[in-house]
């Protein structure tokens, strides 16, 4: 099996079934060192639903994308890390629990090779899945959450404790998520109630709206989130939400006035020094992204930093 | 309470909070004949997810609609029947069994009162939760079923046996429809499964493929139709992909091939002599409908010839 | 001036900047038989508002069709008639009155210059303006119109005599129709009164409903036609909802139940012994009409029907 | 009747006929402070139509919004503030001049029973009626006005005086705006003439173009607006158009160059110690806006800010 | 390999990278009867482009289908026929020659390994290259071609001789086409020429027109094409602008008044006794097609019942 | 000929068949300046294809604009330069090579009667054809190019050695481009080698990558573009990718992180003393720009600033 992408000067990009970036697809996970996982669960959306469709949608304009990363020493990121495109999970539509079990073993079954799941969600409850696997063999994770969200809700409708609202409550909770080395970013908008943000800090969670983010700057941010994980085994899980709805209109629950693509995208350039065991992008929805896939087409790219921060690591 | 809808010849349309025909907002449920009810559910969606947002957009095309039917001897349909719009029943989306019970409720809520229910889904799996409240006061139901598939298989993805493919199996079981006096009409398309249809005669359906549908005519069809229920307690569950895709692309599994829309509205015009306690329009899905929103129209006008059924039998 | 269009053959369909079919744009309308004009006003819109953008977007599709017809004896039209593209008449958008004026004023230049006016809706209130301009030289005229609805209400919101819904009883009013001659072809659907269709009938018109239609057949209806027109100066309204909203869903109004595509043009193509002294489309939204502009095309072909009926009286 | 939005952790958003941010529908006017009102006119329209279905597409959008605002000091609007969506005033498409006059007679009923209007336009000549309706109660008004244009033109169309392009000249003619406390804020890109900017400082306006905005600096120009309008009953009137395109795509006229969305929301949320009577949003069209839909979620999110600024004030 | 493909009971749809029908795919060509190839060239394409992106789309829709086909004895065709996917093949986009040079590479590696080659287009002009592939091992091939246009054109643009317009002249001067015993089924609308049919006719092959179709019934027309192939080799080549537009709005060249899906799928149904060799569908355009994909799907039904016609003869 | 613009006051922007900037159409080219010609042409594009309909969608959306330019003196544009649309020039789909000898001969008729032609593309493969036409006559260019890919490839697919990727290597081979007083201008993202910028430094290219770009501050930006061109005859070929696709979705390879408009136009109004000869703007596809048309707007507004730069100099 190669492990290098289909090079798009010799085959048009449009040419052939999509994987992630062109990369072949994962027929062993023997000699890897990560591998994309789509997961196509949307079971925890309580807004607009549509996310199955998002590792699809993902892979097909991640075609766009090239080895070589300009930010990082102009590393070809699959000549230094083996990654393949593991194909999905299988999840259970409608049914929220069980689909996290589903979600839970496919990406044991990757960390369990030793691979770094990176995942392709899917609403953002499918992090806690994640999570679960990863920290099984990792422990306590530090966790870097991008999100104008906190997603530490209790209770939804009812009484459901399983929902893209709720996964980093449940971490703290079930002890594989340690809050006091995790951070929060770019939390922003209107609120259900007053304590809808000191809930994560009541956590433990240490958290940077987007305002102390513009205040704090992108530079002194980076460092500190490197800080605040101190080296411990990491996960990173990027909601696209964080980022203005001009930029990715296409997600569940858009939030007016966040940073910008090249913000963003130069905050994940300048971070460093995370160790990072596993990762995902999340909150896709590529039925509210109209024709030009944009949003899709940046959390590509926001993989291909991540892959990109990994490659650096190893 | 008036009871009349707004008159789109003195305010145009586009004007003030769409209700469904522009009908009033149920305060009460005293006097009422029946209601409509949106049923916002799609947990029960194997595939295109969506339907929750249907109630919504079937509203908003059904505010074309007018209230006399030239096809039932130019009746004023809201002058013969008491029609409110009751808004739409609460759903916990990701959770396909609770929301089922919830919907159970708020449609009990309306059976009990004397009213006869008429829903807009929502996947088909909502049909099943209708059932149960209508049933509980009117005993097993003949079902007149147009759709092009059966949805009578058993289980779904490891064992999950509430789904929209499973709810006129799971009917029969818990006898709430009575198969012997109850239709499948317009089945068609490639199978999962050499029994795909003969799993329905085996429950006790009736069964009329689109091509025997075409073979019968519409008008011997219709009368079929009164014969097989024999004037019980019936239960109209009309699934939008019954219709061609040209005609009603906003679905969650289009098939090739079905009727046109106005043979479909000839075939519900011509139904006679049926003792209609409920119904539904089901599986529209808005985010497949284009901006002309043509399937939405179209639900909607199933929806006015059922209340026109429903006028006439009053 | 080139009287024959750009050959697609020669220069690819998608360069240059469109006109009706490519024709030549007119500079002069000395030695022309007919003209293409825009009508761009959708002051006279109860509904859905746009079709000020459907001249544009019907020239735009109208560059797929060629010049011969083959269902009358493949004749080439624009050898027989020499047509050119006029443009746009000016309008006043949201001043329906005015916009009326001036649309006659345009019509009128044309009709004085010996043209025969082909219009491009615009909603149907423009049909009111060109009947004025067209009456003003040929007399009360035989009007042929195809619609799902009347048009014949006598006013809206609140008094206004002018809009959409109007056209055909002012014309009777304003003696510019003869209704004993004019045959309405194609209603169908819900009705705000009783007296929907009997209001066409107590004015004097013939009226086919669509179940008529298809119980008349389209080879009689068409003779039926001509005999109702007896010879005398007739103008042809093609209202886009005529037609099923599948073929058709880019209209201010769609009607679910209508014709096909092949039916409508089948009925146009079997038309004959029409003393057409002028015709128009109507009725276009190319805001609803999807990526495909398939009702643009759609009345672009029925624009190119109308014309190739006019090279055969010619 | 309860004053509390439905609270969307308990219902999700998407059950329910969607009011402004899941607001009461008002039943009555006693006891409200402030009122929802949708204004779907666009018969002012001079270049894309559409607007008429805005109310409609911004009451869908603000769904996602929650009643706490943590810019001002995390109060809870619907708390301090009495507010209910009162549905929309009906308009007569197609005739600008006396829908003008239904919209001033549906915003006095509102100001004349004490509450503050809130309007959700429609084309921006409609700020016209509702200035007339609300300077009749506290006279010549202090004008807050956000757009890329200055919309004090003379006339449009051969001598047409109320379109969108004129609301701001024909306020300060009919005394209802007092220039001298007023200011436009955003102004750019190309001009029709060369006078375009300087109209409006003739008429006596305070003009901040987009790049002196820039110069000057959003916390200065917040002071600087408070200091203009010094106390006096002031309205607030937000076109869409003043935000880049990107962020606002779906408008009548877009000019590209503006401000982001977090820009404007920080600007607005430095606002302080404005009297305000009366504000609107205007100039959203759902037609152009795309599946996402970010311009009506941003045009809520304005709306949102509004209220926060006039529950503080309360 | 496993043959069969993933059973949608088990693994929802849209989990997984897509393969046509969830078809395995083709690691090598032993073993196989037929393989599904796209063919994702659109240089051929004289107007709207966009083909390219087709096979993905198609293989997309594909996934609603299921292996059983009712209407030719519920045969399994996946049993009957071992079928893989062998992915796209590459193309030169610009460079029309070369382009259809690769293409012919990559059908006769599968026809030289003995299998029917199933193509994905593309424009219509990848035809001839399969053709020629085809034509290297059977010789001189019946050709039935179902298309709303001829394709028999000459030349194009100042005398190109390839194009989208041409291959069925090119297939004849190649001698890859046996005219006599070829048939081309769906002409219809209007024409460049007088000779724009009996240029097919000159070249020797049967035409009949969309109106002889209906003229002769679909029974008749599947025994006569059967007679004029009359056992010998046989290539089916389904243009999707067969259909009327309105069922397949996605397409280079949509043409009004075409058959509707029902009556395409039934005569394909009807087809016996071909000795398939190879077949396509062609000239989908997924961006002309809307979010509901409709055209997608029937191209992807359409294949599926050619691949059940080539299970029926294996 | 009137050389003005239709007033926009006078007459709907919606009214007439639409020009760039409703200029008038060069029936002539005698006494003009400059003239704008579309260049449909996207037979270069190794990606996303459509660009052909790009002209076409650039003139709708510049009916927006209006003549006076206030960033410069607020000059009209139209009374310092005689500016006509010269239509678009004929290309051959599919046929690359032919394509650009078509379009070098349209471009050399306008630059021999002494215009400046300012180009209206499609793909990027079309600045080469246009260089050449232009350094015919005036010598080897300075070249300004705005782009986040450096098109300095020097083959694609099996050894093509004209697309979209290569026309400013060849530009050099061929003479036409002076690399030493050249620029190239927003580099950005991933890498297929790691010399891909490198490569245009290798040509003697000056190479301001987006990061650059911010570092320098666009005044200084403008400066050096002035000093590096040193007052020899320039082209400006701006490649809407260039922007972010927030800004500009509609376009072949968006590359996520760019500027902002309002970056951009500060950028382009700050740039003096270029010595314009030529100038285009390329890669538009409007198939992927949404319903708002907002990168046509943004690319017909850049094109109306390079007028505005050439009208300084003239």
């Amino acid at each position: 099996m190669s492990v290098l992408p289909v090079n798009s000067l010799d085959t048009p990009r449009f040419c052939g079934i999509p994987t992630f970036m062109r990369l072949p697809q994962a027929t062993s996970l023997e000699g890897l060192d990560a591998a994309i996982l789509g997961i196509p669960s949307d079971s925890g959306a309580p807004f607009r639903t549509g996310a199955r469709m998002a590792p699809h949608a993902v892979r097909q304009m991640s075609i766009m994308l090239r080895p070589i990363n300009p930010y990082r020493d102009n590393i070809n990121v699959f000549e230094k890390l083996r990654v393949a495109d593991a194909g999905d999970c299988s999840v259970i539509p409608g049914y929220e629990i069980e689909s996290l079990a589903r979600i839970e073993e496919s990406v044991a079954a990757l960390v369990q090779a030793g691979l770094v799941p990176c995942g392709i969600g899917g609403d953002h409850s499918v992090t806690l899945a994640e999570l679960r696997a990863v920290a099984a063999k990792h422990g306590s994770l530090a966790l870097i959450q991008f999100d104008s969200h906190s997603d530490t809700w209790d209770k939804y409708f009812g009484g459901q404790r399983y929902s893209a609202g709720t996964p980093f409550r449940r971490g703290v909770e079930e002890n594989i998520i340690d809050p006091h080395h995790s951070i929060q970013i770019g939390l922003r908008g209107s609120l259900f109630r007053e304590s809808d943000i000191s809930q994560s800090l009541d956590l433990g969670y240490e958290v940077v709206t987007t305002d102390d983010m513009y205040e704090m700057g992108f530079a002194k941010l980076a460092a500190r989130i490197a800080e605040r994980t101190a080296g411990r085994p990491a996960f990173v899980t990027f909601d696209m939400d964080f980022i203005d709805p001009a930029y990715a209109p296409g997600v569940q629950t858009p939030e007016c006035g966040g940073p910008s693509a090249r913000e963003t995208l130069q905050l994940l350039r300048m971070m460093r020094d995370i160790n990072l065991v596993g990762c995902d992008v999340v909150e896709v929805n590529p039925m509210y992204d109209g024709s030009g896939q944009i949003t899709a087409l940046l959390a590509a790219t926001v993989m291909a930093e991540l892959l990109a921060l990994l490659a650096t690591r190893a």
